[in-house]
């Protein structure tokens, strides 16, 4: 709908923070989360920068509001949940705290659209895998002293993307029937090898 | 195309061994690995179950040749060389020895064909995971005396899938940079947790 206003960046109004969150979920679902900037959405919601930051205090609570589209906890407080677990539990706790991340009313789904959507397009961008590596996964590595612990996040984060295509959608009997619990020790010790063990 | 034969197994002939390996195809692709008997293979080949055994050792020799369709070693030949490593460096050569089960010209693009159609049809099967997991991993576990091994066997195979996803269709910087032999490694880690450590 071509606009009746002179060219140039809208100050702030009633749905200026709606149209913020609408640029961001274009730009993620398209570019991914990594190579997404705030400068860049608020170019595409066609706002001054200085009003992103106003509404939001970063790329991660921006992405949570447009991409999950449901309340999650902020990811820093989710490093803090898995860093005050025992070191020899980082991976069960890590488990158990990103899986409730998919547990959340919808956030499976979407995962799973996301997946899909990425298995049958060119651009194969996930953002919420990419988000969680980042923002969790990686930075629960890093305070291991880990160096290469950006790649340790995108191991980790694999694991979740393999575990939820097997049962999800690839139905895998014993994934199905196993109970939580089982589920969050057994993926633990692979990912306590990759967040918290060297090489 | 109608026969003019009586109707009547027949006895085996020229083609035989093409058409069992035809119908063999048909059944893996739409009912998965697991579930498909010999018997049921003879059934839809219209021969005589005797002749499936004739020109076939077993049902994963059946399997290789039907939908791997390129010439892969005998997966009690892969379990016995991946018992050969010792106990601590199972892991790692597990994923080796899998992994060159990928590498195979033709057999990384048919893995992700599977991965795809598993995810769009609503019949989640893939009978190369299946097969993987039952025949080759599932073995390793149980030659460890876990009880649990066809699980066991499930979640390696669930690495591979994850892995393969991250990598070939999501594209994860770290991953498609990884050297093979820092992979194995590292993969070879949480495959030690799956297959061969106590939980």
């Amino acid at each position: 709908m071509p606009s009746n206003r002179p060219r140039g960046r809208r100050p702030g109004g009633a749905n200026t923070r709606a149209e913020i969150v609408d640029a961001a979920l274009r730009l993620f679902s398209t570019e991914g989360y990594d190579k997404v900037s705030l400068r860049q959405i608020a170019r595409e919601a066609d706002v001054d920068p200085a009003l992103v930051h106003h509404y939001f205090e970063n790329k991660a609570e921006l992405f949570t509001l447009a991409v999950i589209a449901v309340p999650v906890e902020d990811p820093s407080e989710a490093v803090q949940r898995i860093l005050e677990a025992p070191r020899d539990q980082l991976g069960e706790r890590a488990v158990d705290v990103v899986m409730a991340t998919f547990e959340r009313p919808g956030a499976g789904q979407r995962f799973i659209a996301l997946l899909r959507a990425a298995m049958n397009s060119g651009a194969p961008t996930n953002p919420l895998s990419e988000f969680l590596a980042r923002e969790i996964l990686a930075k629960v590595a890093d305070a291991q002293g880990h160096p290469d612990a950006a790649r340790r996040g995108q191991l980790a984060m694999m694991l979740f993307i393999g575990y939820v295509m097997a049962r999800d959608i690839m139905a895998f009997p014993a994934l199905v029937k196993q109970r939580r619990t089982e589920m969050v020790t057994q993926l633990g010790k692979a990912m306590q090898a990759f967040l918290v063990d060297p090489w």
